[in-house]
């Protein structure tokens, strides 16, 4: 069978950062804190560095869920920011589905919390809505591994790909010679040990 | 190819409880005592709140697998009730089959103990019937967490989706509006973590 | 060399809950929420059952420490109830001391939140004090099991014992002639799988 | 997509016992010893009891892989008995397919060591040739956890079904009535915690 | 500080083994199944095989905790064996602590179900009373690792000397030479391992 | 549906060995370093044992990735080298593919560091040029289990098939009669207990 | 026997950074990278808060150790530092020993990489040496978890107190009140949900 | 109390080498294969590099317990090598003591398989008979990470010191200088990430 590979694209990928809100990132248990800040602040420098379209969004920030990290809000100023009224699915505002459309993209980045809802249900309603749905997973986290895994299943099953912030980097770089200081610089911020290799390399170089 | 979104209606789904009995519940070893018991009260707070079709049925009550824990039974008065008089897969139980037949619903939310057997037979078996499917995975338990992996596998590769309770409710609620009280009180009931977010901010609000 | 057996004894025995507060709850991960949860509340339910006398007390509580958590306070109405202004070592609280002083009791029952610190601090300061210290391992929580493995050597090497709700409850009872329903009551509300042989014996029984 | 559901029958099983041999169990790590002891001789006790026609096979029983389990050997003495010169997929054996196909069955039961290879392997074959394929994974192991899944993953995606040995049990039995002595005795020979079961209501019941 | 081995003597060493009782090993979650059952049968098999005074002893055995297990019974059909009538400690018992002077012997080896309470607090108190102590760790169980390891750490603490079943075994024979058969024939039933290498070494040796 | 067994065939496998390098090699974190070296040389002895077309490839190897780990340029004088000057998908240099197409073959096997990258990219995109694709999971690492699973998902839903160094040993050998001395001494140099198998029986010969 | 709680005071402790280094780092996999790193930089933090006097040391700084990590290095401008030239244990470098003796201070903080070593070995010697010795465990790191267990019992038992960064900070500020704004500043840096709980609350003050 | 720091003399220590055994080796599961195979032989070659007395002892080396690993013969040709006819613990063996106390060395490195009966036995009579004894944790294998635990709080608890085969090198050799070449040659063979550190550096200062 035919088999097609949908490679990121940088002029065709949209990025959706779905409640990642400090309430609700106190439920997340299938990563450590200091991991899980990480791998989060990782994908936001990633859009960033690409120059990527960044949808932001929170549900009920004025209760338990609490505001949106503000790392993310002072990394994205300009970005749409739908603060939703109720809707669970993200996909059932449409505020937020209008603002993925007028990107005019087919690539859909999505992290959030927690993975089996506000990240599953837009990505199985993108899905149906013909969209490319790839799930970083590692900057989206829930309540257990167990929980993880069946939600992970279920996406996988209706098409959506599983990718981890480091595989979306590379798969948009594509080439170190597009900007190796760029692209150095956030591996070596977001990977303690690509940052020793570096300071490894120069100490040796020095001597 | 075409992928189309199986959601979760609250008008269209009927939650079955299978052999969840004091005897079979010993043999649970892929979840703790504490957060297995929650995770099927949850289950069972979620199937009252949106005041879904439920049906009860258990094995052989009066050999070693025991009764039907109380609280189920309690919780669901009204329900149908079908003590199989020996049929391990509850789909070989015409009686059994008749009552999901006459909810009149296409959606089954199946949870039951144990995962690979009572859970996985039934849900093959109302595959072949035509019927949509979902596991509620986290309020359905087995002998050991490799033991269930294969039955997630082998039941999701027959189109079954795997869910836990916390998606089911939120799929089936769509809208913090539409009760903002009643499901905010069940998460609090069963996260305890959510519950504590809820405290802090009440004792904020009061200061 | 002479071993001397310090046995729990209910009427030499006081309680010290620590700085369960909703918001440092939401820092412990070396338990999941839900056996957390059960574990607390056992051992408040042993503390009422045996008659102890029972201090409560707080760090900071209208930061985001946060709240005790209500089901304590409803528990212990009575309790001294010590909100410390600062002091982060419980023991450095001279309200606090003085309470302990005032049971007359010669054995300390530590329980609480975090336990490098929330519980080891006045747990190494009552032994300097010359009390018998014995530390709920189960109802004291921190941010993950290699920090609790550190704390826990810490607190055993300077004398401290390392106990559990259950064996707590065991060790103060001594026999279940004391009272089989009361005691047999926190169990069946506290161990699932000790509820599920209950219900199975009760059938069996009646059939 | 129409769903047909594959479900052992017993008058329509055949069980392939592969490679059970005393030098490559020692390369088992991805179970205990005592409990993938067990679970193979649980297996061969469902084989006996639905009088299901095993086939028994080892490679190179005289080199290191050492001679099938005794055990195995004393359960079928009448069982065809392939001991391969040299071939590594058993399906490559020109004796060992023709005592499958003279059993005129088309379900496969597999188990054997390792998995990834001595199960996989004929597993795959199988498939191809047409038959319906179920592995009981817990009665087959490897080298490591990691190996196992991608085994499993391999021939899931084959449409190979995964099962255990309990989820086989139940599913050729289907109905305890149809012995239920002969279906109880096996399970409480090889679920120490089913096996309790009987005896507390055992107990129960003579007061 | 001068040091004193204190070496198991089989002329020296009663065995206890406490409360294996059918409801309780419910409770029992720090080891598989299968696992447990092989270790504790092992150590009745050491008790046997060196003729070692052994004392049964069980709590409650007509309420929840149920019966001793039938293989404890069957083993040692003129031991002392007493049903305490309430004492949680088994140390509590005047009989049971008479049955243990009786025995005229100074060690010690304790195993029982659960591990913090009934093997944990007998083995104090032996402490407390002279005797050498030393508790099967394998052979006893409780309701996780947590709470197991807060209990070792107790016993440690007070001199309890930690062994498992295998080393029991050794410390006890001493030497091959006493009696290789019988010894080997312990291994070969609770080691699955052992068993194969024998089983390959006799075949090689038969070639 | 029908089912086509893909066997690797050593006349039509070609083997990718990609990025390798000693600073990539700091990065891997889901197999301990012994093991993951062992399974790397292992994946090099069987492709020199079986004479495949063997490729090489770096990225950027004067950086902070470091050299190819020389075991490898020593193992595979004349093989094809390609030191990429920037490309992170191999696939996007033309020199690779070029080398590829110019085996003359139809099927792949890819290991390399890091999974989600370095192995996962080549692999779709041979996936899409009609290759059959096989990746060696355990000579392939990345940064932890949970990096790991969600690469093995997009690659397996891709068609890629998940192998491991043993079970590629065995499907291409085939049979052990093609060479039982080479094919035995690479499990004995790459597998520490197969090698004890060996040694115990040929001492027992030996007597 | 009496006991004396050793508790940190911030005008007798002395911090000893020991080779943090970027070679040697890479061998750390006791903590994950993102962790590992937060908490030595926690541990930094908290030294120059309390103005405590800091060492620094490295081994080998121009050979496969690498040098210092940067931000130790500025965090520090002004503190010894010893690039010892070949001594493993610290303490066995003269000019260390005596930027620890102008201090003028009895207890020591250790941290460093590897744990059963670089940590280890001057601990002990400083225990002789008669110093107070507490070792900040989650900020030194080796191998693996069963390295760890080994070097931290090696340690426990000759005196030295295991803690953890957080608990160091505890046990130095000793009352919130000393300074609020400095110590939640460490805090919300290093933890992140206890940043999380800060952000809630600020905007639930602000609603 | 005064502590005095025992520190490894490479003039005064003796290592044991006890029952590495083919057979044996099949039971050890509480290290990978690979990495326990590593950790011997390192402690092998740091024995032969400080040119230390090493002993080497074996039980029943014609039965199933199989004969010593060829490699430490090979190692080792000239030491003394006690075959124990029978003795479990192999200081009860007269030649063994006796060739112990020939070297004069009052320091002994312990390592053997299985750690809870070869290591843990000898190490208890070694001490009461006043030697120093560190056992090699790493390079001593057992059944299962809970009887290890339970065997090293035994040793440790009658005064044996916990190490591993790294920090016993470090402690040994003491100053890089002593012989940088050699020192490193042995971590670059056994520790593939300190490998790969020396690599990445060669090839920066080639370029």
């Amino acid at each position: 069978m035919a088999y097609s590979y949908q490679r990121l694209d940088k002029d065709d990928v949209t990025v959706l950062m779905i409640d990642h809100q400090a309430g609700l990132l106190s439920l997340v248990r299938d990563f450590g804190p200091d991991e899980f800040k990480n791998n989060v602040m990782a994908l936001a420098d990633i859009a960033e560095f690409f120059d990527l379209p960044t949808i932001l969004t929170t549900s009920f920030e004025d209760g338990p869920n609490g505001p949106l990290v503000p790392e993310l809000k002072a990394k994205f100023p300009d970005a749409p920011y739908i603060a939703r009224p109720g809707q669970i699915n993200a996909w059932d505002n449409e505020e937020f589905v209008q603002a993925v459309k007028e990107t005019g993209r087919k690539q859909l980045l999505i992290a959030g919390v927690v993975t089996d809802v506000c990240v599953a249900f837009p990505a199985l309603a993108a899905r149906e809505a013909g969209y490319e749905v790839f799930v970083v997973t590692d900057a989206s986290g829930t309540f257990n591994t167990t929980v993880r895994d069946a939600a992970w299943d279920r996406m996988s099953q209706a098409g959506v790909q599983l990718m981890n912030w480091f595989s979306v980097a590379g798969e948009l770089h594509r080439d170190w010679r597009n900007d190796i200081e760029g692209f150095g610089g956030i591996l070596a911020n977001h990977l303690p040990h690509y940052s020793n290799l570096i300071q490894s390399r120069d100490a040796t170089l020095k001597n």
